[in-house]
């Protein structure tokens, strides 16, 4: 990894991209609500969407573009709105976003990808949100990349980016990240909004690809609450501008651009969970010991998952007893008599059993802001790592009132 | 349903039975935490267990009894310890506890049914069990059965009893059950401890057909935070004292019983989902138009289960994009252009889409004790009801130190 640095940055930083953000007026309090990143060219693009049922317009019409020909020069996002449940006026108004994105910065209508992130059932305030894309030109600088990442949160409380560098074939590449979530988080992709750009040059199938491997160990395996929005999609652009060889599945470095694209989307997810709708603490838990990565998987986000384990972690609790149950109840081939569990440093079970501990430093390791739960199975050689975060007294506070 | 009707009375209600509890000293308050189900003869016995890989000692020893031979003339139960996680001293521990009841009166130690529920991974008070045992007999009173409905609690707010009467063959019969559950509560039968006592005369096998049969449309259906424990169990004994002809699938009136046992478990169930862990109201969410009861259930379920949907109800929030939300990730086959939903008789989505309605009167709606969300999937026949409650700040507040 010593190829790879994370580095200061924003969307806007890979070569060839700007972004910004303003506020428009779809939120009732003056809160950035409209972002767009731009490529000087278009960029290969590739997504992954949302699993629920109900998949709302501005997910389905980018869709639409993405699966014609795998490229976007821009995304335009609005926080505030999800323009879900919203039926043909929905799709309409995604058009529109589209179109009016087209014009106001010359480019194709059908290279514009659209999200929206916010209450379901509304329809758009479309008067406004054309007025505000009117302005975007405007606002767009050298240095208003932040500003997008402000314009996509909802109850987040904190902007969520990353930035990496890395060396392919002799030139720089940069990946950049941004992402909004914080409530309606649960594994199995339909988890928040997140923004990559890159300018490495790459392969689209390969970019689709690398996606979908890097979802499946980032933001597939974090959760908050269980719920999977309607909206929920990443997309990555790339548009080459860093000049190196076309990576491919072949490329000697395709690994490297890999790890660094996984690296962005693993800090994003854990981002997402620490800002957690009420959260206090980040919580990860490892299960090593899987016979399969697929047993790994489960039974780490049945853990991450559980709102008893996350009530104990909230109260500095160390009740390991729930954390066995939820592995018991993970629906995985486990063996219940071989099952270790570590408090950070501190074993807590032994083969299934109640290894005597100090409560008092047990207690202090929870009081922590990051907590760590390591699940030996004992069972074979694969392992993985979900993230979540504590439940408090503020998610509920926020949740049970959200619209007003 | 006119044969059956729901009258005063406790698990000692039916002929034959008797129940007390008493304070033995695993709690660490003063609160009654064992107590004792008696039948003066052996009864035809059936029960289902938690699903749970990690299934506590008292499970277990019950478990082996009920295999031999389908029946039981007691059951002792303790409230505090769980007595799970504890190897092969808590397997010990439940068998100790059978022999001392059974010493005690005078019944053979392999009638005798084992129930634990408390903390996990922690060995009983062995000395202090066995002196509540051997004072058992002497609080044994005509009168004394609330006290075993007491016995049994934990983070229960209140006690959990129903019976009913039901005339077979001209006799009356009564069944009477008991219950406790109140944090992790969750479908597929692994939810908490429900002790149901009849004098119906029944083949044993025909009773423990209409258990399962029962349990998933009763406790199966119930969720509070979709934590599944080590413990759950529901019995049934069954001491033949009303002297009805023996009831067999071919009964005349065996829908008659079964009707009757269901909506014991319904009432017990319903009881338990209101007295939820924080709990301020009782959710139902029925599911109609479902191609089958398969997908109803799952859809109930999964509403039930939303953490976005219960805090929406405890602030009176008719947000129904999070109800619409958790129909879209039950992972059923369901057409999602056809939904409908109601909050009580206020429809807010027709065909997937919202309607307009009165907020004021929604939220007045929702400000109720009981809340009732309807879903019709316009897809079938088949329907399904699931009971569950609000998340709360109590939730958490409960569950952060639930040890301390």
């Amino acid at each position: 990894m010593s190829d790879l640095k994370v580095v200061q940055g924003n969307i806007a930083k890979p070569k060839g991209f700007k972004a910004t953000g303003l506020y428009s007026g779809i939120k009732k309090v003056e809160k950035l609500d409209l972002g767009i990143i731009l490529s000087e060219v278009p960029a290969v693009a590739a997504g992954v969407y949302t699993t629920n049922l109900f998949q709302a317009a501005p997910l389905k019409v980018t869709k639409q573009c993405l699966d014609k020909e795998a490229k976007l020069q821009a995304i335009v996002a609005n926080s505030g709105n999800a323009n879900a449940c919203t039926g043909d006026r929905g799709w309409d108004d995604a058009c529109t976003m589209q179109s009016a994105v087209g014009e106001a910065f010359s480019i194709p209508a059908h290279l514009v990808g659209v999200a929206s992130t916010g209450v379901i059932g509304e329809y758009l305030p479309m008067d406004r949100i054309q007025e505000g894309i009117s302005k975007l030109p405007a606002v767009m600088k050298e240095d208003s990349g932040p500003l997008f990442s402000q314009a996509i949160l909802t109850t987040d409380l904190v902007e969520k980016t990353i930035c990496v560098e890395l060396t392919i074939d002799d030139q720089v590449v940069t990946i950049a990240g941004s992402a909004k979530g914080s409530g309606m988080i649960h594994p199995n992709m339909a988890t928040m909004l997140a923004f990559i750009t890159t300018d490495a040059s790459i392969e689209p199938s390969f970019l689709q690809q690398a996606l979908r491997k890097a979802t499946d160990e980032s933001f597939n395996m974090i959760t908050v609450d269980g719920d999977t929005s309607t909206n929920d999609m990443v997309l990555v652009l790339a548009n080459g501008y860093a000049g190196n060889k076309q990576l491919t599945e072949d490329h000697p470095q395709a690994g490297l651009f890999y790890d660094a694209l996984s690296l962005v989307m693993k800090e994003l997810a854990k981002k997402i969970a620490r800002d957690g709708e009420g959260a206090t603490k980040l919580i990860e838990v490892e299960v090593r010991g899987a016979e399969t990565v697929d047993t790994a998987r489960k039974v780490a986000k049945t853990v991450i998952g559980s709102s008893l384990v996350k009530t104990a972690v909230y109260g500095a609790d160390a009740n390991w007893g729930r954390i066995i149950c939820a592995v018991g109840y993970s629906e995985t081939p486990i063996d219940p008599e071989r099952v270790d569990v570590w408090l950070g440093d501190i074993q807590v079970v032994k083969a299934s059993f109640p290894v005597p501990f100090d409560e008092p430093t047990a207690k202090a390791y929870l009081e922590q802001e990051n907590v760590k739960i390591l699940i030996d199975l004992h069972g074979g050689a694969e392992q993985a790592i979900a993230w979540g975060c504590d439940l408090t007294y503020d998610y509920v506070k926020i949740n049970a009132s959200y619209r007003t």
